[in-house]
């Protein structure tokens, strides 16, 4: 047991903070300018392309993808893990410079692990590139998709196409022009095992009948520069059956494959998230004084700053563990880890921010600090990728599995 | 000791609901579409007035004065907190559709309180009749106004008249055109004692020197039917001397005044966006299921919902006990009951909102349910009219106030 | 609605208050000491009988009865309610003061509805004097008797007697020489619908087969001055038909009816404690100092005491209301509400106290406060009478009724 | 960066674990048999001697001392974490089996660390053969010690001797006659600076003027077999001048290298009582039911296993991540991180045993289970070895070291 960072993610930490405090940070101010500014609301602001080419140059890029693959930077998960959570103290800005921004990360690992050769080139590489970007089509409004058996959205067969029929929502992403591809969740044999009804199937947004009707909001914010979150609405629309990814019903499977490493992202992330907050708790509480004493020496901040740094000292330790546990023995092998880092990362970030807010009073939720904007990132955390219920309800069954039950009788 | 309602107040709530049934919740959508569709971001939706006129009509107007000023439904604030929980249910809407909405409850009760005949006439009688609209300007972006002693913008007497230099923030509805009035909060006398340094002076918004900088929003909000959060520059604004509300050095002493019914009405209206966000979460949780079961009926979901039931009752009592203490021993007597409910009511909202927003999934975040603004609205009023930290520490000290200290030594 | 205590609350609070202040605080000490060199570890302190002497010369006696019984004090439950409350600040001495302790509170009201006119003289006329106690015996080791549907105890009637098999604990009070009466519930009729299997009936504890094994204790008190809480097997116990309390198949529907005022009281009592606690917390840290200061003024101990005082009073208002209500709809009508207050007193209690214990240190959970003890008392409610899971859910499922389901169909 | 156990410690956990189920937990019942039976309260239950020489036996003895000492099993704290852990599934045996028990390891480390070679020959080398005992006295009655700057106790040179005068009490172990030394804490010079005030000295037991007052209890339990908690005036004791540990002055110093590993020993211990708590909860829960289904499948229930789970996870890592600070960087230089785990792993532990607690229903309070022991001895760890909230100060203030303050000016 061991528990200092190995030579190559302290050197890829100490570059990738001198890329944050030299490139990063100081685009914010633009970011936030340009985004305003710009004639599509669902474009992207041209410091995002300057930052991709300053994040390539400075040897920072596609670091997410694990070595077990062949592209990417050939890190483990546990090497990755402290720069994704670096990113996390700007979400909308660093991890895009990187290429390293959700959903593209995860869907890039599937086409990864799952695509043909020709889904590969048409696809993988220029999402590599930062090139395009991709959607993931699975969450659906007229059901709980908590419950992943509930999906409706159907992929049927006929010749040799498959025909999409179906509503999906929370596809992020797929309002910005930018994004090319929309990776689509659905039934394709209702008749089947309910873990192998389902399939996914690679959509080029263009396709005739992908209707794009709206974007749905996170507490009054568009993410317009990521391409919002889209409603779409797949009317008859109509794909090779060589876009199906992997075997029909793998859909499920392939799925799972998918939410770990992303939920994982984002766990590191929301650290991050959480270590910003408490930087701009401090800050400010230090340099304001009510009462005849800074706000920082009052007993309730102190509080507040302690067990925020308790507690993310925490939540770090079992996210980094979590991520060796995925290198070690594998992301199957990981899954109630992981489920535990889903709902112990983001309910440690809201409620840091949420801190960090209260004591920047009423600068705290306004649009001159990132404060509220995060807290929104961070809230969403608890509902995305299967809500905190699910996980917790799955961590209690392999808890309480090697227990025995008592017949029940009343 | 008796907990029913008495018969004015039990007609008052079944007209008031009949105008939520009939009026305020029809028109919510209506509402949302005009908010959007207007040229004016900070213009008011034609759908308020006509619902205005219709609240006049059936007797629901200015049910907030209470029974000692002259103006008014001539109710006790026992009898209005019931009331004013009941337009909590739509916060945008129904506090204005009945001439009820702050601030210029709060501003209207100082006028009539503090009022000269000739500032009465001039800019209470048009707050009565709902034709202007006004201003609170009392938060200071660079000091901490959690010490109401910070604040620094000065009021100066120059003559027969005085001038204001300085900067606020958080002057909420001060963007809206049909705003005119700014009551201005700012030091007249800084060698005087820390309470009587500061006054209260009245600012036609069109007085030269005022300058409207820009608004503030709420977690990506901007509260553009209701005037936005501006922040202003008082530069070099003159008025003249009969503009002074009250006396030279009652600024403070306003303030609380202010403050007091002001802090009730916003806890009686959180205790509505509570059951209202209660009711949103019970009938989407029985309309979904997951796991064989709707989700009403899982075990974690039946805590949340019983949890919020039981808070809900408890916060509501002490609401109204202190409406009843206002009416009878004064707002200054009811002083630490107020801080009370200032901290109890919008935690409570707050949590029920936020578990509410939990059960709906990503719809819960998006712009589709009331539920994402009625969390910003519900949080910030943990941060106005002082923030919880400081009514706290004020529960505190009377609590504590007679237990004898012990003389520190080390 | 009305605030204010009425006149004969306010007249027996101010009697109440007396002789806590006069009587019991003085008489702790002695209660301890008393208790800890008596040769029966479950004898009574002769203490106890000279306040018993005094609180009935001082007119406060059997106050609980409710004014719908013939005997007793004739005061309504809102009238008892802040009586009970006082009675909290000690609950090893004040109720039994005034003959006001459970379990015989509960157990003489049951005997005042149901009970003969035989069963009243034998029984109830001696509980009222204050010169017998009882139990009541209902909770069973081997199954979750939280589901009341699980008792398992056989009364099986047999020619003119019934025979009672089976065995139960918990049974508070019956260690003590002074208790002669066990209220005993068990199954008459299995095959009855199942509200109506089950039946109570009254034991003479010295009836041949009754067994008393030992008795349980409560996080290392063994509650020996007030009867403990024994274990005890009923081997074949033979009473009288004419020993049955109510109807066959009655013994569910008395339950309810027991519990709803046994709730209540302890509700009250437990809000009591916690006023004590509080008391206790400042008394001490106003009167130590660490770091220059007392440590009443720290921001982390003032934040306990604030939440107390707001919490405090919510949760007494909810049990006052929730005594109106039984007053005024009854028992059954206020049914959800005392599910209300049954968990939310106990959780405020223990809360405080805990908060009181870290106050004092090492002194906290020692044997020279009332606090550890306190604690006991306190955590046991939330187990108590049906543990808060239960009650929460009854709380929930009402909530819940009204929204129409979906079908379930996955 | 490595998360596995190394195999020393696999190995060693095999071992100690083995021991548990082979020894321990089969002595459980006889422990608090012959606890209950000693003539002598404060005497030692026969098995623990078994138990002792069984310990040594399997080469489970005195893991405790870390690798640089010359003493001890040679272990680095990163080793003899794990092992502490499992020992704290049953506190009352387990540490002492392998003579790796509270205060005496503290005070070995002392001895080893500053004590001349006549005091290690006197005292350490009993204690390490687990012929005696010791007990650490610091804390006094009358002064808040959280603040260790207000001991009061004095140790004053009277030609070769030194003077003791002062009360103490928390002094664990005292009241056994197996324990023989007392390690005393007092102030050797008023007049120097604030942390060279004190000064630690060794007194056996006997010595004339120690005067044994009385035994703190827990929550009603007296801890009795591991010698209570003695309360001791030291009324001119006198002991040699060679009896001072380490040099005059050095008080503080030394109590805060003793309470680093100290404390680190309790949190280990914590997760292991938790661990139990968890564990006896699922076994409870799976073995009853209620409303037709195993107690262990109902929402709330789940939702406590898993948090239990998830909490557990983050805490363990946090101490062993802070046990590979104190091998790499020194106690010392882990000191806030120290802090950090004492306030975590008791919170955590308190939680968890209360859940479980309540997951027995009356049982769960009752001397059946080791639940509600193990919830006093949980929750004395937040009051011990410094208040949490003297350690939270601790963690903010470093957090906050690096932030500039604003002057203050009101």
């Amino acid at each position: 047991m061991d528990f200092a960072y190995d030579e190559t993610t302290v050197e890829l930490q100490q570059r990738l903070l001198a890329f944050m405090d030299e490139c990063v940070y100081p685009a914010e101010a633009r970011f936030r300018e340009e985004a305003e500014s710009l004639d599509d609301r669902w474009g992207t602001p041209p410091v995002i392309e300057e930052l991709k080419a300053e994040g390539r140059r400075r040897g920072l890029w596609n670091l997410f993808l694990p070595r077990t693959h062949e592209y990417g930077a050939g890190l483990t998960n546990l090497q990755y893990a402290p720069l994704a959570e670096i990113t996390g103290r700007n979400p909308w800005i660093a991890p895009e410079a990187i290429n390293c921004s959700a959903p593209d990360t995860g869907n890039m690992e599937l086409l990864s692990l799952f695509g043909t050769e020709a889904q590969k080139e048409r696809w993988l590489e220029p999402l590599l590139e930062g090139e395009i970007r991709s959607a993931f089509s699975m969450t659906e409004p007229e059901v709980a998709s908590s419950d992943a058996t509930n999906i409706a959205t159907r992929i049927e067969r006929d010749g040799d196409d498959y025909v999409i029929n179906g509503r999906k929502w929370w596809t992020s992403g797929a309002m910005s022009p930018r994004c090319t591809l929309l990776i689509v969740m659905g039934v394709t044999d209702p008749d089947a095992h309910r873990y192998r009804r389902q399939s996914m199937i690679l959509v080029p947004k263009d396709t005739p009948g992908v209707n794009i009707r709206r974007s749905t909001s996170l507490f009054g914010y568009d993410d317009g520069p990521h391409g919002g979150h889209a409603e779409i609405v797949y009317d008859n629309v109509r794909v090779p059956a060589s876009n199906l990814l992997g075997e029909d019903g793998d859909g499920f499977r392939i799925a799972q494959e998918r939410l770990g490493p992303g939920r994982i992202h984002h766990a590191m992330r929301a650290i991050g998230m959480a270590e910003r907050a408490l930087e701009m708790m401090c800050e400010r509480t230090a340099q304001r004084s009510t009462f005849g004493r800074p706000i920082i020496e009052h007993g309730v901040v102190q509080r507040w700053i302690s067990e925020a740094r308790v507690r993310i000292e925490q939540v770090r330790l079992l996210v980094l563990k979590t991520a060796w546990l995925m290198d070690t023995v594998g992301n199957r092998g990981a899954r109630i880890e992981v489920s535990a880092i889903k709902v112990a990362a983001p309910e440690l970030a809201t409620w840091v921010i949420d801190r960090a807010i209260q004591a920047h009073g009423g600068l705290g939720v306004a649009q001159d600090t990132l404060l509220p904007e995060l807290y929104a990132v961070a809230r969403i955390l608890q509902i995305a990728d299967g809500p905190d219920e699910v996980h917790h309800m799955a961590i209690a069954r392999r808890e309480s599995a090697r227990y025995e039950r008592v017949p029940v009788t009343n």
